[in-house]
């Protein structure tokens, strides 16, 4: 399946009026940045660029679609024969997935003709904006959490599709396991899950539902306790599957409380090693607020899902310079109002001082020289090649760019001041110093 | 491609357990329901339900899923036997796409055996979550814009493929075009879109930019002003195009002012033909905020694809009520905590009063004998049958249906009284009365 209508219509008409003016051809340098961070947030998780270079790689152009684009006259023959051709073959460098991010940072940098990177713009931004909205969100859970286990839930809280990016993005940031089954065998993400409330109610008596549950599924399964009365539940549940019952889940109620009694009741009942595992409406306010509660893990559904208040990640795609008629590189800024930017293409390095990061700086690489400046600081280069003439790097894709994405993210995120894992509103917790 | 992985584990592990207990077949019915509308609103309107029929169609497990759930250990032999035979072949009714909804309206109602009706679950709450989310979002800025057309151009602000659903909801609930390519060649949406300031910042003049545009897109096309001076640009469009412009574009900057001074000056060009659109961060607050201005039409991008502050639609499917060894139908309702429902299959009236909705009447067909009480209110029918025995409505399905539910919703809409359509906080605007 191509991703390549996955696009604004305005990417098309671009390019059909850039090949009228001479100008579609003119080596151009695109960056991905956000302005700021989401209200209140110290700090952002880049994630889906994995997802993304694969998207690049099916951005192609076939039959149906150059039928429909002619059909419906979105562009005209020249640039229908231009899009026949097209595949990626210029650049990508970028931070890694699972980066941690602050505003202006140059979180991907796309080099090649204009209308040959021009034309990705849509697709960059969507999967970027999605992903790394939930991965931000996802990583102060996990924060929150205070390494108790996390599973990502909220298949059902976003479209069908996003669900399988929610997954990946959440496990990247931190989670541990996904209720998705297509995030489990696209991305090798652990699934979980065993009932629903429904199948409590589909038996006779709640008795018969646990029976079916742990003959089946064995007594290390979890069991759904709040479908009538937890007491009663729990002492049902144990009762069933003996004192290695593997864990009880409750769903809703009050549940700092709900949690403490189970627990009792649990441990009273012998059943000491049988976990505790809550899903209700958390985010990590909630998740925190059961710091002191004898919970064992955590499912996180809508919250999760939706970036927790911040559902997009607020990146843009702005081409920062092109090179002119002789060959030189211009940098180039719109000027106007509040969205003013930067020109010229970048690297960044994060500055740290005893292991601990204290400033993202950002270097203007004005002549795109590929020459990089010996900066005189301690620090860890942030900017790192991700496609080469349109080949994706392997060690950022599929299973394994995903699993090291996890393993990244958890290595940034603990070079920063320990201020920046704070859930109360604040500022981005280092600043961004340009040049 | 299937979409039978999109969904959550704990969906085939109640399967498997459920055939151990000799329950799966037990016939069920499910309904979607939202308990409450997002904090605020007055009122959501449906959407997704088109879409979701399509998916469920092609909801099979095929021998590359059943490969991986038997690898993955996730169910056992006798279920992968069961997934291999699965298509959904029950009955579905609700309310038609685009209707408008209330707290408990029941939305969906899905009958089969319990195994083939609840692992439609997740594909369900996903597909309608996501699409009503929207759509009840679009529907409140398509009522401040006040006959004013928009333009849904969010893709980037959401995963690439929920871009789609969204362009799709968004022009159910009112919206007239999108930027969005995929969602012109799947669902029939106009497309729309010109040019972005990248092409600008790519020629060495704005003149020269214009000028491609203009030359290849005709005087009729939208020009962008605002990447650097817009008076300045203001005078070089007409230049460029003549008094025969179609539009300009703002995207930044203090809209109510900037768009007066840009009306004027492009009256005194001569240019009083020349439409002004605005696409700055807009919602349902700034776009009303707008109506004193002379704004042509609204280009909307995150606010929309985002629901405006609501991202989820809060539904959930919950079994009802089953059938029981005799054959005689057992309501049934989860009692625990905040969450308790009802019981009972329902349908639904929309009691009218002078042809203004004044409340929405739910009543449960306790029998399920399929025998609707003669209502003694004037009122019209929510319930529609969507799917029988597996066969979706044609008129619900494709292009045909989502022109149906845009048509619907405006139907649906106007039946509304007046205050329904404020922005500002409150109730739902009718009360939701059982029985």
């Amino acid at each position: 399946m191509t991703t390549a209508l996955l696009t604004d219509r305005y990417e098309l008409t671009m390019i059909e009026a850039a090949l009228h003016s001479g100008r579609a051809d003119r080596r151009s340098v695109f960056e991905v940045f956000a302005r700021r961070l989401p209200d209140g947030r110290r700090f952002g998780v880049l994630a889906g660029t994995g997802r993304l270079l694969e998207a690049i790689a099916d951005f192609r152009f076939a039959e149906a679609e150059l039928e429909w684009l002619e059909r419906e006259r979105v562009v005209g023959r020249r640039t229908l024969d231009w899009l026949a051709a097209y595949r990626f073959r210029g650049d990508i460098t970028g931070y890694r997935e699972g980066e941690v991010y602050l505003p202006n940072s140059p979180l991907l940098t796309v080099e090649g003709g204009f209308a040959e990177a021009v034309v990705l713009e849509t697709l960059v931004l969507s999967v970027l904006n999605y992903d790394t909205a939930v991965a931000s969100a996802a990583a102060r859970m996990v924060a929150a959490a205070e390494g108790r286990p996390l599973a990502e839930m909220g298949s059902r809280r976003t479209s069908e599709a996003s669900a399988v990016a929610a997954a990946r993005a959440a496990y990247i940031a931190g989670f541990d396991a996904t209720s998705n089954l297509e995030a489990g065998r696209t991305w090798g993400i652990p699934t979980m899950g065993t009932a629903a409330h429904s199948f409590t109610l589909l038996h006779d008596t709640e008795e018969q539902a646990f029976r079916a549950q742990v003959e089946t599924l064995g007594t290390g399964t979890t069991l759904l306790i709040d479908t009538y009365d937890i007491r009663q539940a729990v002492e049902t549940a144990v009762r069933v599957a003996g004192t290695g019952l593997g864990a009880v889940r409750i769903d809703s109620g009050d549940l700092p409380s709900l949690v403490r009694e189970v627990r009792a009741q649990l441990d009273s009942l012998g059943a000491t090693g049988t976990r505790i595992t809550v899903t209700s409406d958390l985010n990590e306010h909630t998740i925190a607020a059961l710091r002191g509660a004898p919970v064992d893990s955590y499912g996180v559904g809508t919250s999760v899902v939706t970036g927790s208040g911040a559902p997009a990640a607020g990146m843009v795609y702005k081409l920062v310079a092109h090179s002119d008629d002789d060959g030189s590189w211009v940098p180039v800024a719109k000027k106007s109002a509040e969205k003013a930017s930067h020109g010229g293409a970048k690297r960044a390095v994060r500055e740290l001082r005893g292991g601990v990061a204290v400033a993202e700086r950002i270097v203007v690489d004005a002549d795109r020289d590929g020459v990089p400046e010996a900066l005189e600081i301690d620090g860890r280069e942030l900017t790192v090649p991700l496609m080469r003439d349109g080949q994706a790097v392997p060690e950022f894709l599929g299973v394994t760019g995903t699993r090291n994405a996890r393993a990244h993210r958890a290595a940034a995120i603990a070079e920063l001041p320990i201020g920046a894992l704070r859930l109360s509103h604040g500022e981005a917790e280092i600043p961004t110093v340009f040049g």
